[in-house]
């Protein structure tokens, strides 16, 4: 077996949720659900840049005033030497670089499978506003003043101010949204994008939902888990066999 | 050979162009890659509602005000006597009564289809802003009546006020966002949204393009075909083969 791949994250600290990123989410269930050995490192968010120098990257995201945004994952495979960032990226990394273990994007879901990271960004935005202030509690003391700082002025809100009524129907009607393109498969298919088998998608989406499992308020997580008759529950459940973390 | 399917199809009056609706186009084009036999009706707008009656069949469409919203296409097809309305839905009856012919959704692709629907959705408005008018230009007086009254309520604005620089600039930017998705098939297979062989969102690019093609004068189509270095007119010519219309 080779030598493990590095996968750099983002520690939170509450018991038994150190992972909950849903960017770095979607790397461990990759590399879980293709059983290749991973190791964390775990980066505080105001070390994620001097990452990027150590291992010799660039980012390619911006933040709205055009400067480099240093974001996690990033994996470091030593079988390669490859050090490479985003979770798209690094996952079709993985299906070409090996290529015997299960295809995240199978043949011809290229477009597609970019087609749905596009629609999902649609989905996402309003699942931020419902953890965002979760999520700060549970980061270590200098992640959380960046991220307070970061959101706060991005937001130009308060986190306690951003979750209302509102913002919770926003999500729903998201999620009512992601719902119908899945109950496309039809009756027993309907929790997979692709119906039977995983897929990239399948790995946003419950990336997607980790992040609330693991950093919202017990209550606030079942009214999720309410919706659509359970099926966003049973999609965390159907992913727990790849949840695994090194810790 | 089984009876001609019938499609209710919009009549334009441009010399050669009598078909130029996209969502018509959609199923000409499932029809004719298929190589079931078809036979248009052509219908005035007006008249849309009527064929709904005749053939005993509802829509599910609604406008913003909540009331029914009468739309073409809609199939008649008299080997199982059957109606259906809704180019998608016409699309996935083609695949599941005609198991034999070419499939437009290949195995397990259905929700990322509907994904797909859904962020094409986002793409076509800005083009609706480019072709409106000429559109309108090119209906017989009934229909011409009726189309101007029903957008320019929908719109507030005269057909002739809707597209400026700032609309050609949109359109651009709408493609610019297709045109990613495509390309992540990587080099040579960026025109097809599978890569290699046809699938029904192909049906929804092209038919935008044919909307484009066959309604806006000869200077402002070659303005969408110097765009992305010449893809969209290489998607129309590719798919030539299938715009057959049985005039």
């Amino acid at each position: 077996m080779s030598a493990p791949i590095v996968l750099y994250d983002i520690p939170g600290n509450r018991p038994g949720y150190k992972c909950w990123s849903p960017n770095t989410w979607k790397v461990r269930f990759a590399l879980n659900y293709k059983g290749l050995p991973l190791k964390s490192e775990w980066v505080e968010y105001p070390d994620i840049e001097a990452v990027y120098r150590k291992l010799g990257i660039e980012t390619t995201d911006k933040n709205r005033h055009g400067n480099p945004l240093y974001t996690l994952p990033i994996i470091y495979d030593p079988s390669t030497q490859s050090a490479i960032s985003d979770s798209m990226r690094i996952a079709k990394y993985l299906d070409e670089t090996y290529p015997d273990t299960p295809r995240l994007f199978p043949a011809g879901t290229l477009a597609l499978h970019e087609t749905f990271q596009s629609a999902w960004y649609r989905v996402q935005p309003s699942l931020w506003a419902i953890v965002a202030c979760s999520v700060c509690s549970w980061l270590n003391e200098r992640s959380q003043i960046f991220y307070r700082t970061t959101r706060e002025a991005n937001t130009g809100k308060k986190l306690e101010e951003i979750r209302g009524e509102k913002e919770w129907k926003d999500a729903e009607e998201a999620f009512d949204k992601l719902n119908s393109w899945l109950s496309a498969n039809g009756e027993g298919k309907d929790e997979l994008v692709m119906g039977e088998g995983v897929c990239y998608a399948d790995l946003q989406i419950v990336s997607g939902l980790m992040w609330a499992k693991t950093t919202l308020a017990e209550d606030d997580w079942k009214r999720i888990c309410g919706w659509h008759n359970g099926k966003w529950e049973r999609i965390v459940n159907y992913f727990s066999k790849y949840a695994v973390i090194d810790l």
